[in-house]
């Protein structure tokens, strides 16, 4: 059996690989601002499958909550199958297909049906140029160094992420944004140093058979895709939630073999600190990842990992991503199975 | 222990509870069209906590499909932690909370952020006319027959969710529709009864522990409250996915254990029905229920449920929940857990 070499490489290069995506941006910077002052969009649909659908969650809320322009995130497939349900005729929409390869068919599909029925601009976000996704437009985002070996999404996922938040940053000109999203690659280098042996110690825990993530807000898509990262990793029964959704009904599954996963941001914090204890006393254990230790957040926390980037909640949200990664990646190891090839799975699915 | 008396009566009354909603709504109709007449609403958010926020999804997409007025659905505790990710300045928004005892805090927070905030109007949805969020405006939508005893929510969850189908038709001014749902009460007394024992049979299988469900469109909501259901009822593993996104990663982890219950509407049929073979190949058994028998379905389904409503898409969508119903209700008697009083849980969760 493998070690998942390919996978672990992958999420190390992430601090690299979104340097390269913020030096690229650079120069599409203006073309981007001139895209969307033409445009005079009024609604951004961010659409992908799987993980890039994740990405389209966090992407929109990120969009909306900088730009003031109304964004959502969907799976590709509901374009073309419910776009009256999407689409309203009374509004001007930028579609933003998202997929690694460019050539996910549901995602391709649903730009295709976009252009056609709507008649409007496209932003395609992919790590390949040459793509049929990103040919579909003159202009598209492309995270080159996003690209991987691995069938499982980890560094083309967050910097595909980044690309949409220079976005946010470059469209609402919020400059300080913008600057923090620059400091993400040193930032980024040093946290995952910091906790890979105790990522690995967390995993090698084989009581633990049931994750749970929590993120609200723009984090409610990491959570999505963290949950689906160790599913498709290491085979673990795994959910995701909206932070304070999870009181209303899903904590009734909670036991001694959960780990809940919790993504701490300040616009949330203290509902969110209300929740952890509650976590505690029905058993399970938490792993609490956040932006700086304090009392009563550790008191609670089995792990806790803090950041310390001096980041807002909306330029750190990346560096959350590496620590979920390992753990799905340690856990996959410790299990004895091979990520870098997932039973069920393929590096582009087609319909 | 207890059989559960409560929730089976409960889950068999629905169509009753939904024939007072429709007595009821017709005595409501010219009021509402008034208020979308002079509200000249650019969007609808509906919201609300677990199952009710599972509801806004649903009601949001049929809504959005029917008026061509944008709509979306999200967790109530979203709406005051992070109203800049969904609220524009630049619209006008109508707010549609929605709560079966009308005291769940976040959600009555959340009404009255809003009115607090954006000065904008709001329509309760509940099944408490006296309750702090009814009385937040002078019009609310009250299921009278929603009332339960028990814990888990099953007819207030199909009868507020007419309530708000019953709204888009009149505000659409949809007189198909609006027939179309009127028949629900008589079609639902027939399904129920025809199917009972079979879905207890298939609840008996004990070697099935792991339960998926697949829904897209204005079925995805539908199929994240089933997940749910079966969660807080009988505490089993249990996913939801847009139909087509569960071979976006989700696939990895089926196996002899699953059953994977999908719910087909005619709008994404032939998309879905190539998914249905690939399920059963990887081993999983299906549970599908769809509005009429055909062969390429009926070849892949380990248990089918036929509707035979002769109602479309958007109509019959309550019509699928009783089967969910059973089906969490007859896994827990299996198990010897009690539904009515799941652990961890209380009708209204307070922050």
């Amino acid at each position: 059996m493998g070690r998942g070499e390919d996978t672990l490489n992958e999420i190390l290069a992430q601090p690299r690989a979104w340097d390269r995506v913020l030096k690229d941006f650079e120069e599409q910077k203006e073309d981007i601002k001139s895209l969307f002052d033409k445009g005079n969009f009024e609604k951004i649909v961010f659409t992908g499958c799987g993980s890039s659908h994740y990405l389209a969650l966090s992407a929109a809320a990120i969009f909306q909550q900088f730009t003031d322009i109304e964004a959502i995130g969907v799976p590709a497939s509901e374009v073309f199958l419910f776009p009256k349900a999407l689409f309203s005729k009374q509004r001007k929409y930028l579609l933003v297909p998202i997929s690694r390869s460019g050539e996910t068919s549901e995602t391709v599909k649903a730009a295709n049906f976009f252009l056609e029925t709507f008649k409007g601009d496209i932003l395609p976000v992919s790590c390949y140029e040459e793509s049929s996704l990103a040919k579909l437009s003159n202009r598209s985002l492309i995270s080159f160094d996003g690209k991987e070996k691995s069938v499982v999404m980890t560094k083309s996922f967050t910097s595909m992420l980044l690309a949409t938040q220079l976005c946010a940053a470059t469209v609402s000109g919020d400059q300080d944004f913008y600057q923090q999203l620059r400091l993400l690659p040193s930032r980024g280098e040093k946290v995952v140093e910091k906790y890979k042996t105790s990522l690995e110690e967390i995993a090698q825990n084989a009581n633990l058979n049931e994750f749970i993530y929590l993120g609200s807000g723009s984090y409610y898509g990491l959570a999505c895709e963290s949950m689906l990262k160790i599913k498709e990793m290491a085979y673990v029964s795994s959910e995701a939630y909206h932070f304070l959704e999870f009181r209303h009904g899903p904590i009734s599954i909670i036991g001694e073999d959960s780990l809940v996963v919790c993504f701490l941001s300040n616009s949330g914090i203290d509902y969110q600190k209300k929740l952890l204890g509650e976590l505690r006393s029905l058993g399970a254990r938490t792993l609490i990842i956040a932006e700086q230790r304090e009392e009563d957040i550790a008191k609670n926390a089995d792990y806790l990992v803090t950041l310390d980037s001096n980041l807002s909640d909306y330029a750190r949200l990346l560096l959350y991503m590496p620590f979920v990664h390992l753990l799905a990646y340690y856990k996959a190891i410790a299990k004895e199975v091979n990520p870098d090839s997932p039973k069920n799975l393929s590096q582009v699915v087609k319909l």
